[in-house]
């Protein structure tokens, strides 16, 4: 399993050039969503969504905003990834949900629910970063297991984070509760493209600190 | 290559008992960490850090300030995972060396020193937000590829943020450059550990939005 996971860690590479020939199917779209979905989440908020981009108008509508790279319009899906701040707030259908979900499957009993709303309060609302760290950061998790699942698909993507924030917020209707981590580009390699050799990384020891 | 990725993203799951009597090898903690760094970043700026807490003195001044979990001082590894709001600016070591390697390897060149200068500066810096949510973006996509490097090589792992991020920043003398997204308890799960089904999770139609 280790030797799998390491090849789909090398595999993964951040491509500029997508084959504009060869469409990404439905149903593999939904599978990497779908395996990605499986991601973890501060109190199972998921606090993510997408907006999937098709069609050649609305990737042109997006590409000026986003330093005119080529490969918004190329790649022939790019997914608006959306980090929701407000995922831990009491009445969100997704709080809500999962509330449900806990007590019908007995990891939370009715009386907890008080429990739940201080943990969720004192945790993503203590200080006004809170609530943007922890839709960025769970929406971290999500947007990188979306690219390993590509990846395990035979899919190349590119994170994107070169674009005018609010330019792309007012541009495509997205509501303030949102912040925008990134942009992913996924498709096809452009046949022929040789890849760069992969860029350095940080090792062990310049990861690992200490104070 | 996709079976083999959702069987490691079906195997990953947040373990609260761990086996307090198998440590991690050093070398199999250095593997996963190393699996880990080929994580993409913005600029591959790789904005992020670890501490590595073994010693049980350690894990006990932590664990009162997260909540009292058991789990901070059963697992035998946690690690503090570090998201450096500062890694985009002139003058870090990781953004000057990062620098370097583009001058070597051909993908920039000198005159365009300024142009990396203003794209960083424009991207993560154009709100007191944007530093703050590169850093946890980015360090989210790490923290991701930790767990899933983990369960490749047999680990199991708890993310946690049921932490007092103030009081946590202070005992451990951490510099406010950093922000925490989180705790990570790595090891091995306690034996005859059964565990809950896997919680539920949103499907493609309730992650998928448009406006």
């Amino acid at each position: 399993m280790n030797q799998v996971f390491k090849k789909i860690s090398e595999k993964r590479r951040s491509i500029n050039f997508f084959d504009t020939n060869r469409d990404v199917p439905e149903e593999t779209l939904v599978e990497m969503v779908d395996l990605a979905a499986n991601t973890p989440s501060s109190f199972n908020l998921q606090p993510w969504n997408l907006m999937v981009l098709r069609q050649a108008e609305e990737k042109e509508r997006l590409r000026p905003l986003a330093w005119d790279q080529p490969k918004v319009t190329e790649a022939p899906v790019v997914l608006i990834v959306l980090a929701d701040k407000t995922g831990w707030q009491e009445g969100h259908p997704v709080f809500e949900k999962n509330w449900e979900e806990m007590l019908r499957s007995g990891t939370m009993q009715t009386d907890q629910r008080d429990w739940f709303l201080n943990a969720t309060q004192s945790l993503y609302n203590w200080s006004g970063d809170a609530n943007l760290a922890f839709a960025a950061k769970n929406t971290g998790f999500f947007a990188m297991s979306l690219m390993y699942a590509a990846t395990s698909l035979g899919l190349e993507t590119h994170p994107m984070d070169g674009f005018d924030h609010e330019a792309v917020q007012k541009r495509f209707k997205i509501p303030d509760n949102y912040w925008i981590p990134l942009l992913l580009a996924v498709g096809y390699k452009k046949p022929g493209l040789e890849l760069h050799p992969a860029k350095w990384r940080k090792s062990y020891h310049e990861i690992v600190v200490s104070f």
